[in-house]
């Protein structure tokens, strides 16, 4: 019985890994689960899962709850409620599918108390690769990928040796604007960002999707994850997302990994991983596929995955910075602030005023972090005036 | 270093396995080497490789070869020779690329000695399954699958628990006849056969995968290798020939395997397995690639799949007779005497006439073997009159 907590748990990724827990009650058992402010949906996950430990880091929401709740759970609140979830000495994984750079500090709590993480934020990587990494192997625990492509990479190495990895293929749907002219881009708004062809998501990664951003944090996030160098990722557009990442070996032989596009496949396996579970989430047939297609990211009309591949390169705190500006950018455009291509030119901007740190401690990387939405603040200002 | 004897040298795959052994002389030596009758080809292989011994199982060949060669090879004649290649006290591994039901007895012999078994002589397990599969076991040598599709099947498996698979995927090209109605087929002629789309390969392999009884002795040799069930094998037509096979895991996840298509790569694996050594093959270029495209096989147009499936169920004798009935007809369709269709209403005859032996041993096997060869010469012999 393996015992689990689960930080972000009433987000997309969250309630997939509580469905699937849900759907094997005999290996998995819920201990702690964590919000940020929707205490109805945590609420009816205490009531059905009863774990030891519930969070919502929203104090007014915290308090809403606590004044309704009269069972066992412990209600806790604040970053300290969530370093409590993330830490509870019953569980032995946390699931981490907490929203952007917040994920760090309690990712780091959970390996420092010894817990594999199933990590669903790849913000941990992208800003602390190189510290999380480097903690993980001091503690000996498992990283074990969330994201659908990370996951397929990490199917596709089973019973393989890293020496032998020539590249890795990460496929990307391209987003809704696949095709796009910068032109075409002008004009696109929030809504026709939101309209994502393969799958519904949080509103933040599906603007990284149509920006290309995500797939630029991916690449980072395998760079570290996969521990290989950034020259051996390559980016390939597959606009059906029925493959969703490949493994290229040192004889040229790739295995891939395939299946419908559906979440609860890739948590089941990083909470099963070394071993399978039946299960009936919605499968492959073959026959009445329609064609897979291949392409080249289109890189000038989606700057920010050239761009993710030169701060991965460059290194220090500047993946960090890169993922700030992001978030705020993000922000700012889902708030109809900025226009779309507007986003790319913030990252870009904040990117350049940035003083690397090349070898950052944790502290350097906050600062970093606060430092770039500080920035980003101050350029999206001469933006809207 | 790995000692490898090679049976079948001078064929498709054993020609291409002396290239891989060529370009990597650190890990593999040829220590033994046997060919049918091409004493022009064998002489170079000889004067290239030196192995200790080599073989021509046709004594006229041999005389001609011992007549002009004075090397220390050492050269000797049939079937016992070709035993004495297959089980050279040198050599670790054999690779059997024999054609045919020829290729049962050394591999037996071959297994007997201790030799690990590289595998692309179908026949083997098609005709002996059972037998050879228990006597692997029995002696602790691995089978290591040659057939493009079977080392793709056996590269998804690695780290992967059997008792996880749900089914194997083999993929088919549907040969150079696909999309063919019956009508059609009744005109096509031997020439017409061997323009196999994807690739390049002795002409009865060419003309069975026209018939897709190749892919019906897949699926047996697949059963054997893998050890699954006939209900967990599906052939899927892929008419790019780039995914080379797939397994689906229990919980909806699918791997494959994927490459251009260069039965190199696969013959390289069965010698390097469980590592890889690079090489450098055509890659894959997803970025230049055409669409991959998916469908189910005609197996109404084209019955000897469902045949092999069905002779698989039924198991005993009936596969060995099916693939000896098919070599005997494809034999006389090669020589112009039966025409394309015929091939396979020669094996249904042959196959409606046999008294099946359920539990067959190695006896049964060879008689049931030239069984069916004489019923099919008596069904030719019918229907050239």
């Amino acid at each position: 019985m393996q015992q689990i907590g689960i930080l972000g748990s009433t987000g997309s990724i969250g309630t997939q890994a509580l469905e699937v827990i849900a759907a094997n009650q005999d290996n998995f058992c819920v201990k702690t689960v964590a919000a940020y402010h929707n205490d109805k949906l945590l609420e009816e996950q205490i009531e059905y899962f009863k774990p030891k430990i519930a969070v919502l880091v929203d104090k007014a929401a915290a308090d809403r709850l606590v004044r309704r709740y009269s069972g066992p759970t412990l209600i806790l609140t604040g970053e300290e409620g969530l370093i409590e979830a993330a830490t509870h000495t019953e569980i032995d994984t946390v699931l981490t599918s907490l929203m952007g750079f917040a994920g760090l500090k309690p990712t780091i709590a959970a390996i420092e108390a010894g817990k594999n993480i199933a990590l669903a934020n790849k913000e941990t990587l992208v800003a602390a690769g190189d510290l999380v990494t480097a903690l993980a192997k001091e503690k000996g625990i498992k990283i074990l990928p969330v994201d659908s492509e990370h996951s397929a990479i990490f199917q596709c190495l089973q019973g393989e040796n890293k020496k032998n990895i020539h590249k890795i293929i990460l496929t990307a749907s391209g987003g809704p604007f696949r095709g796009f002219t910068k032109e075409a881009l002008q004009q696109v708004t929030v809504e026709d960002c939101l309209r994502h062809p393969n799958w519904s998501m949080g509103k933040k990664i599906t603007v990284d999707s149509a920006t290309l951003a995500n797939k630029g944090l991916e690449v980072i996030e395998a760079r570290f994850l996969f521990d290989v160098e950034y020259s051996q990722i390559e980016v390939v557009v597959h606009p059906q997302s029925i493959i969703h990442s490949m493994v290229e070996f040192n004889d040229g032989s790739i295995i891939a990994q395939l299946g419908k596009a559906d979440m609860r496949l890739p948590i089941q396996y990083a909470l099963t991983y070394p071993d399978r579970l039946v299960a009936n989430y919605p499968r492959m047939d073959f026959k009445s596929l329609s064609a897979l297609t291949f392409a080249a990211p289109d890189t000038v009309t989606f700057p920010a995955l050239e761009l993710a591949f030169h701060v991965g390169r460059k290194g220090g705190t500047l993946p960090c910075v890169f993922n700030a500006a992001n978030e705020e950018a993000v922000a700012a455009f889902l708030e109809g602030n900025i226009r779309f291509l507007d986003i790319v030119t913030v990252i870009h901007s904040v990117l350049q005023q940035h003083n690397v740190v090349q070898t950052p401690n944790l502290k350097d990387i906050f600062d970093a972090d606060n430092w770039a939405r500080i920035e980003a603040h101050e350029i999206l200002k001469a933006i809207l005036t």
